[in-house]
């Protein structure tokens, strides 16, 4: 355990509180921290600086404790969830010394990760979303790593649990189809994507992101396979936008 | 049973499928049956037309079965999930028939109320919505019934039961968290409020309703004791403005 602990974690950046815009807790006051580094290169990947170079300067090696640390300087008391995304945190086979040493102080953990790699740790993460990416990404998601990680997340309550696709087109949404028949029963969330992650205009992004949500709505909608789906979409865009850091 | 089942209940609207906008299950796809009478006069309530009286030729006293097959008329095969909302739909003893009617097609059953009266058959709803009243509402919620009603709660998972508070001003953030503290441990929702349920300028209300979001954001950011509320909004306002049976 202490050696997890002195482990470096490379982070791009941490912030909040704000409230959780996605997925199964979506509205939850969290902390976010994002790490640094992606096995994937999504199309239309919102946060590529994690991985593509342009915000090198700012990754930074810290162990646990200084990761903690830093979450009470910036959200004082003001927190009791954190938030772990990326990149892909799935990268990091020492993140456990960091769930563990939060859940001491009785914080709990949500995590969001592609679904391309498999860690222990992901047995301890209170509200953890496995989100393949649809074929509008360019990638392809591993369906045999996949089955592996629905498999050995049997043993935990499905509420603590849950897969995410975001869609652009028809094809994702066929997509989504398919991996809500193979894993039925897991919580299932569908999200609107969002094409314009350099629009500066938050009044013409909104107005653009609502619509899209309401086709995506209409589509699920004539679906009989995709009764039980939640369709959702990324909530803090519509009140922040394309800004960083909220 | 049977006898239940040939009770009447006073239908003010059925309609979907479409997204629930609010509350535990947000995003969900689902079927509404909106009851008609409610035992409270909110200020600002947005279904007034459900117990004013400006809507009373709209009201059809209808069997438990009249109800199934007009759900699946309206919605075919492209529903499994039906929501009860009022009025205030506890003030009806005999919706046990209904709820059990849509379990025996295997259709999960959601109901919202204000929490003033207790039927038994709330222990059989999927995803129960207790929503208190807060001060601007000019109501005064009995909290010994409400007491009364979280305690017979206790049996089920707290999965299957939330607290709700919309709120328009800082007293009513007052009350909301005075109920999460009486309350603890129990999932707590804080939703914005809608203080133009009659304004049809669609862009001028979502951009409206948008800044009081991030407002109750900041509030809810600033309190510890609210570390482990979610705060939404009404989704469904930001697509569909203040129109009906969407
Ligand atoms: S998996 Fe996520 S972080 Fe990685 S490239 Fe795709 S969208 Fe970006
Ligand atoms: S309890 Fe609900 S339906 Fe009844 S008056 Fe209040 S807001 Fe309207």
């Amino acid at each position: 355990m202490q050696q997890l602990k002195e482990k470096k974690i490379p982070v791009m950046e941490i912030f909040g509180p704000t409230v959780q815009g996605e997925g199964m807790v979506i509205g939850q006051k969290t902390m976010f921290i994002r790490t640094a580094g992606c096995d994937y290169s999504c199309a239309w990947c919102d946060s590529s600086f994690t991985w593509d170079g342009s915000a090198k300067d700012e990754i930074r090696q810290l162990t646990v404790n200084e990761i903690v640390e830093e979450l009470h300087q910036t959200g004082d008391d003001s927190f009791s969830h954190v938030t772990i995304s990326g990149g892909n945190p799935a990268l990091l086979r020492h993140m456990g010394g960091l769930v563990d040493a939060l859940h001491e102080q009785e914080i709990t953990v949500a995590l969001e990760t592609q679904g391309s790699i498999w860690q222990d740790w992901f047995l301890e993460i209170d509200d953890l979303t496995l989100s393949p990416k649809p074929p509008s990404s360019m990638m392809k998601p591993n369906m045999a790593i996949l089955d592996e990680i629905m498999d050995r997340l049997k043993v935990r309550h499905v509420s603590t649990y849950s897969l995410k696709v975001v869609i652009f087109d028809e094809k994702d949404l066929d997509f989504a189809q398919e991996l809500h028949e193979r894993y039925p029963g897991i919580p299932f969330y569908i999200q609107t994507g969002n094409d314009q992650v350099h629009e500066e205009n938050d009044k013409r992004l909104v107005s653009d992101l609502i619509s899209r949500y309401e086709w995506l709505i209409d589509r699920v909608m004539e679906r009989p396979v995709l009764n039980r789906v939640r369709v959702l979409p990324q909530l803090h865009t519509y009140v922040w936008g394309n800004k960083r850091g909220v």
